[in-house]
């Protein structure tokens, strides 16, 4: 009765909330340290929330479909067109879109080994085969091989990766997309872009419109604090767009999203805030990681990941933080014996490091 | 390069934005009257705007991916299980999951000669034929006969219907479940069902969980007064539910949607005086259409359908209203001579009328 390659479709595991902790454990929510979803730990910009409160009471009246004035301002800011841009609930539904516009049961995509999970579960839901290279890194000899074996029809590049947080930089990207036949879509997807301060490692959305086949995908989840709001894009250029919009549903996202998203553009002084946080509290990450034995990839991102060796367990030491009210993302469920941590508030991390000691002492 | 079947997409043509009539025509917001998109003339429910304002800083969470509270409250005023219960950014999400489960390129939805919009663009997206009944009312003997000829894979049936304002009896919406074959899903859109009075006319989701390949669709998007929101839902047997919940992405809508949805539900006063107001400014409508000549279709939705005859050209209306700053919703696109307005605030609905009137004189 149903298509039947749905079947294979494992849904997406998403971070325990704060209620389901509380549910649960019979944890007081604000007792609740939630370091599991990459949330910025500093909340939304406060000119975010102001424009959601000023705006409240339109949450009657549709958004602006068009998107008019967040397209204008996102395009100033990356010097693109506003017509190169389309809006997503979150950078996900764009992936949504291009999986629907470039994929079916024939298809294939390519990603790295460990890399975001909707990849994945976009591709099956169109029936799609999924091919992976041997390692995590996005490795440019291991992707060129595929590519001409393969003929894939979309290659992810995720920089900087999550769950792991490194990054590719700029040229062996460049490398990749060079490699890729014209047929295929090379989807970049940055939605940690923000937190990248290494020039070999930084890319924008301009420069891949220097090539035809390829489109960039940002987010406001992240750095700009607004992953409840489920706001991000994609910038390509007007050919891909063309297709992107016939399978955008009107109205895709809400008023008060849309509201805030232009306001946190503004918000330079929280952005500046958030990255200079971030990168002081990964430091009290590193030096824990180390002084541990803990190995750990460099992250690029608002997330630091441990990789444990036997006997420690990380869905053991994930589930055990839990009962205490902390959740970070175990991440057995992508054959890593790691857990992802957000990099949250200094005392969150504080009270995280000193629990996690306890865990590894056993 | 991209899925051949796109090419036949028209994308959704929305109600014009307060924007965009600011923006073309120099008319000041506060002057714009829109009534082209059917939403809550009152605004929002005043406990959803307050949990909105409460939640506001929030903005940074993802929601509660299993949306726990909001399928339990619905569950409770519906009497049904949780389980049977799927959220979407509005209703036209899950009409996307739906169509996502049953439609390819060698498939056939089913619906009247006028009705809402997404059930093409959808079915189009996944490459399906468009059969459609010869009345824009749905009448059973017509339905029946496409369902033999056609066995289409989705029948839709849109009560009350959107944008001609009519319902179809329970009754007859039965006899159509009981000729679908097995196999093929039918959809009730139930998007204004909250505005019916008559009993005859009346459908909940638990008498249509007698059906087994059935499913009933609300949102919070008229009545509820949260169109700019995007909180819909759809209520069937479990094992549909599989399936839709293969195709739905995570966080599929706010944490701020979640929150007013919540509020909104609780909010049985607002919804009252929604439907009171809506009642009351009907038969002004119903007058004027009378008093003028104006052919119409007794609505049971927010809305009234006037039917014109040439001269007199709905488009041209429509046109002249909006320079006007009064934003109604032409129909020609869906080949008729027609206007739909949404019924207003008294003021506004008086406006609307009196320069409506100058229009009929030409």
């Amino acid at each position: 009765m149903f298509n039947k390659y749905l079947e294979k479709i494992k849904t997406y595991e998403a971070g325990k909330p704060i209620e389901l902790v509380v549910r649960e454990f019979g944890i007081k929510p604000e007792n609740v340290i939630k370091l599991a979803s990459n949330e910025n730990p500093l909340g939304a910009s406060p000119k975010a929330v102001e424009a959601i409160v000023q705006n409240a009471k339109k949450a009657s009246i549709y958004p602006d479909d068009s998107m008019y004035e967040l397209k204008e301002k996102l395009a100033k800011r990356f010097d693109v067109k506003s017509k190169e841009i389309i809006i997503g609930a979150g950078s996900d539904q764009v992936l949504e879109f291009i999986s629907h516009i470039k994929l079916n049961s024939n298809a294939k995509i390519l990603r790295s080994a460990v890399t975001f999970a909707m990849y994945d579960i976009y591709a099956k839901q169109f029936g799609a085969k999924i091919i992976k290279t041997p390692s995590y890194e996005h490795k440019v000899d291991e992707f060129i091989l595929l590519i001409k074996q393969e003929k894939p029809d979309i290659i992810y590049i995720c920089t900087p990766n999550n769950p792991t947080g490194d990054a590719t930089k700029k040229e062996d990207v460049f490398q990749i997309i060079e490699a890729a036949p014209k047929e295929s879509l090379v989807v970049v997807d940055c939605a940690y872009m923000e937190y990248v301060q290494d020039k070999e490692y930084k890319i924008s959305p301009k420069e891949l419109l220097e090539f035809e086949n390829t489109i960039y995908l940002g987010t406001f989840s992240k750095a700009y604090g607004l992953g409840g709001m489920r706001v991000g894009y994609g910038i390509a250029n007007e050919k891909i767009m063309h297709y992107l919009y016939k399978v955008r549903p009107p109205f895709n996202i809400t008023t008060l999203s849309l509201a805030a998203a232009i306001a946190a553009l503004d918000d330079e002084a929280f952005l500046q805030e958030t990255l200079a946080l971030n990168k002081k509290e990964m430091k009290r990450y590193e030096a824990f990681a180390k002084e541990n034995n803990i190995a750990f990839q460099k992250s690029f991102t608002n997330f630091i990941t441990y990789f444990f060796h036997l006997p420690l367990q990380s869905s053991q030491i994930a589930n055990n933080l839990m009962k205490k009210g902390i959740i970070v993302r175990d991440l057995s469920s992508y054959n890593l014996n790691a857990i992802r941590i957000t990099i949250g508030l200094p005392k969150q991390n504080e009270k995280v490091l000193q629990e996690l000691k306890k865990e590894l002492k056993g």
